[in-house]
């Protein structure tokens, strides 16, 4: 293994850097590689937010830290390695940054690289993860804790970050834990990592990704919708990528107005939150199918509103579907449970004899689904002999079921048009795509704040930025406790202590003001494309006044939850003359394709003239 | 009939214009509503490209013109409608506009809105047909002529402008041949709209829409690129919309450089072009078979690359496969017409009796398909008993093919890595997009040409607008007959005039760029993710060079064929110190998010300093 891992190190410490430089830049992309990013972190990392002590971090001392990307991609990822490695550059003197390859098996393989101004500069506001790519392997066992205290002594490491989601971030503590247990000097930081959204807390207000994610869905959702008005015919179903939590949908939902939005969480998180969080999600499942939260109430609701709509004269309407939708209907956990025993020992009858080893509730259930999902379920299973729950295509199936039951409503004289459903799946080019302005300011704070925590000598962190309303040099970075995220968690039969996912809270600002508008937007057609836009920034909007005279101040306004652009901002003069001059230059001039709608502030605000242009949305 | 459509017509011209208001606009969309395009037409009708004898057109004429979306969405449909109602607003006096509503039915129902400045403002440079909605009835029967005409003698009617594809185009042709045998005064004008690029010949060079469509598509590939390349796992497959012809996967391919791009018409254009596209499809597509295009080698092809690529270390690729691609399979035609006899008069038994009923060759290709596939060509048929070809999901057919024969190798020793094929479908997303600056103006301007023929009192002809690689000030208009596109084909038995669809040519440069380059691709990654970008136009730049010195001229360069940026452009300023000071000032700075390179033109052009700014690949 060492000497694997020595030829490798090598070998790419030699090579040039891969794949990216030989493929070729786009205009857009290679845009991207200059660009200064607005952060601008304090100078002094003792002004670094650090729980406890202040820091000993000293200029002249070497670091040698590792970096590893772990589980699936999300944009600004590269960001973050480039937000450490410049905390490095910048703040200590001839720091070494390894890369571990493929995600947690680098560092129990020792396979890494080490990552140099050349190496990473491809790399700079890119989409990806293919810097050093990832992995899902994780750092569990004996065995493996152990391979990775090897790594660390071998490398001679001084820090580790982990860029990864909530089982990684589970992984780093332990990690931290263990090294702490074992003497050795390497700390451990995380990084909250996945466009799922369902990593955060009060100090890690998101997770780096989920913006771009849901910009990406929002555009093409936004398409359809104009699809579906146009063609007065279709309904889209549009299933969503994000795993158990349905932030993406309820997001995509904010910033689309689908008239039918699934929300997972709805049906089973009273149990979930009474339980603290802290029982298994299995058990909180079971208890569910006592709320009847059913696949027949599902698709009652959904239809309910396709007939309702048909009376009003739409044939068409767009619905959004989380991904883990099917995980959180216990009747059909429980019918899969069921066909697994079955299909492990019987045979599968043409007849239907077999069926009758199904309990009442799973065989209603199976008899409900459509002959194509039957099939599924009897036909694909994986390696082990189970139903392959993943890739049953929920959106398929809800329109197969829709088609059964608005038969039937037909027959009963209470719908008489055609129905024609779409499926769509939006995932994969969401989670690679160059990540917005957001991620990538948010992503190099991250990286640069996990930098200066290991600098300080802080393990067992999570980096955090804060203040992400207000413009991006007035963000906050520090480090919070992982256990401080963390909850006891039963698994595989022992408790564990896990960080937990955030679900969806029925209760917070986003969920409330999708249900206040909901109704609305099933009969109504709300419709609203977001469009792209990754340009607008504080640079730009500088560069536009600047010929104009002496620009003091530039500030767009972000929201105070989100951090995202609130579609307007202020251009500071230093003299009321020039401001005007601008207003009267630009005042609905093209901006970045649109134009600019200028007014001055009502508040004069710090004694200068204020032009105030209003950006597109963001 | 005249009851409904004369309350439909009073309804809803004193009814506020419906959908798109109510919904609220997205900051970029509402950007688009008051943008001045940059169509400069010529302001005298007479210079527009008429054939045939001057127009007699003059300004106090009054004139009553329909317009009907016919077909499939595209981007910049309401942009053809917007031209045509300018023409009219500015070049006639008091001239009438009639939307007929949702597609030709409208016509023959006489279903129709009387379009108002104000009702057709929300739709001006924004995407879908919901403007007046479309549909895919034909007009074909003499009861339906006979419909439409009604309706152009209840109008009055003057012209009609049919937006659609190459049925619709026929469709227009022959309605102006019988508005003419019945000495009608409406003359026809048709539009060439559709996605799938394939209704276009010399004098139409490109169909509206499908700048749009392959742009995001594109994008989209790209970022799946940028996945395949960070997990180092997955195969994506990637179905693209543009039905029988390749032209959009072509472009896509040529956009992003994928390892493997399937073009239907490698297989059987061949035996079409030797009968110089005059036979029908089904026959061509017979031919076939004797040329040995089969299922099998199409799998076998990718397998090969698959292979070559794990030896090479790589695990992971993108494949693009034309929606067609099945279509140009004549064997798998020949199984499903076989499939349908069978199913039609037969039991399919579990012990597979049924199948001895399959000549040997479609057998063997049942055989060949996977158990999933099997079961869809046996279970999904449509109401008429026959296999739904278009819902089979070549991509996940093809993913199954890989998943059997990669199995045979790897028990054959010849393959040993684990192969995971993700399925992509790219289609109505593309379709409903915002409308590139291309299929902006180039909508706008065969709205405008149509206008100017129909006053000029010509019929028969499509809009044609040309020297599209010219910046828009010279794009010339004009109308081209559709009889010119046309040519017999034999349909439901009978010889009938058509506009032959314009497939992909293999002797074309877009085909022998791609060929040239695919082994390549194939083996080596050369991804390209090109970005979005739709708000590069030589106002956006002359604005941001203006504060500098007087712009004499901005042109940005564009392909001569497609009329797409080329990514750069002059800027002429009339003296040599300003474009100095503007060179000086702008060079290395952020426009539309992206630095301008700038340097001084090797030659000067008409005496004056130019500066070139490389813009941003559009």
């Amino acid at each position: 293994m060492s000497s694997s891992s020595a030829s490798n190190s090598s070998a790419t410490a030699s090579n040039p850097p891969p794949g990216r430089l030989a493929s070729g830049y786009s205009e857009l992309q290679e845009s991207r590689l200059n660009v200064d990013l607005l952060v601008k972190l304090p100078q002094n990392p003792s002004a670094i937010l650090v729980p406890g002590s202040l820091p000993k971090a000293a200029l002249d001392e070497r670091l040698k830290i590792g970096v590893v990307l772990s589980g699936g991609q999300a944009p600004g990822g590269h960001n973050v390695i480039c937000g450490i490695f410049d905390y490095l550059q910048g703040r200590t003197n001839g720091s070494t940054l390894y890369g571990f390859k493929g995600g947690p098996a680098g560092i129990m393989k020792c396979k890494y690289i080490e990552l140099t101004t050349d190496f990473i500069h491809p790399y700079r506001n890119q989409g990806g993860f293919d810097m050093i790519c990832s992995g899902r392997d994780k750092i569990e066992t004996p065995e493996q804790f152990q391979q990775a205290e090897e790594t660390a002594l071998k490398l001679d490491l001084d820090g580790l970050v982990v860029i990864g989601g909530d089982d990684s971030n589970t992984n780093a503590c332990h990690l931290a834990e263990y090294f702490r247990s074992k003497n050795l000097k390497s700390r451990v930081i995380g990084c909250p990592k996945t466009i799922d959204g369902d990593l955060k807390c009060k100090e890690v207000p998101t997770s780096f990704g989920f913006d771009t994610a849901c910009k990406i869905y929002a555009e093409m959702i936004g398409n359809v919708m104009i699809d579906a008005r146009s063609t007065g015919k279709y309904y889209h179903f549009v299933r969503l990528m994000g795993r158990a939590a349905s932030h993406i949908t309820l997001e995509c939902a904010l910033q689309t107005h689908p008239n039918i939005t699934i929300i997972g969480e709805e049906g089973w998180v009273c149990d979930y939150a009474r339980e603290e969080f802290s029982i298994p999600m299995a058990i909180s499942l079971m208890q569910v199918a006592a709320k009847k939260e059913t696949l027949k109430n599902v698709t009652d609701y959904i239809t309910d509103i396709i007939c309702k709509r048909a009376e009003l004269g739409y044939n068409y309407g767009v619905i959004l579907i989380p991904e883990g939708l099917i995980d959180f209907i216990p009747e059909v956990q429980q019918l899969i449970a069921e066909l697994n025993e079955i299909l492990a020992h019987d045979v599968v009858d043409k007849s239907g004899v077999w069926k009758k080893k199904l309990r009442s509730q799973s065989r209603q259930l199976f008899e409900l689904l459509p002959q194509a999902i039957q099939e599924q379920l009897l036909l694909e299973r994986d390696p082990h002999g189970n139903v392959q729950v993943a890739k049953i295509e929920t959106e398929k199936m809800l329109i197969q079921m829709m088609e059964t039951e608005l038969e039937n409503r037909r027959n009963a004289g209470s719908y008489d048009k055609q129905f024609n459903g779409q499926s769509h799946f939006f995932g994969y080019e969401g989670r690679c795509g160059l990540p917005s302005n957001f991620d990538t300011n948010y992503c190099y704070a991250l990286g640069y704040a996990a930098g200066a925590l290991l600098h300080s000598g802080k393990t067992g962190l999570i980096s955090s930025v804060g203040n992400l309303g207000a413009p991006v040099e007035e963000w906050t970075v520090g480090g919070t406790p992982l256990t401080s995220l963390m909850d006891v968690e039963r698994r595989h039969g022992k408790f564990k202590p896990v960080i937990k996912k955030a679900m969806v809270e029925l209760e917070g600002a986003p969920f409330k003001k999708f249900a206040s508008v909901r109704e609305e937007w099933a009969i109504k057609n709300r419709y609203f494309n977001p469009g792209l836009s990754w340009s607008v920034n504080e640079k730009t909007l500088k560069d536009a006044f600047d010929s104009y005279g002496d620009v003091t101040e530039v500030r767009i306004l972000y929201d105070k939850e989100t951090g995202r652009s609130r579609g307007f901002g202020f251009v500071y003069f230093s003299k009321e003359d020039e401001a005007r001059t601008a207003k009267d230059a630009m005042d609905g001039k093209a901006f970045l394709g649109r134009p600019l709608r200028i007014s001055f502030a009502l508040d004069k605000v710090r004694g200068a003239p204020v032009v105030v242009p209003r950006l597109r949305n963001q």
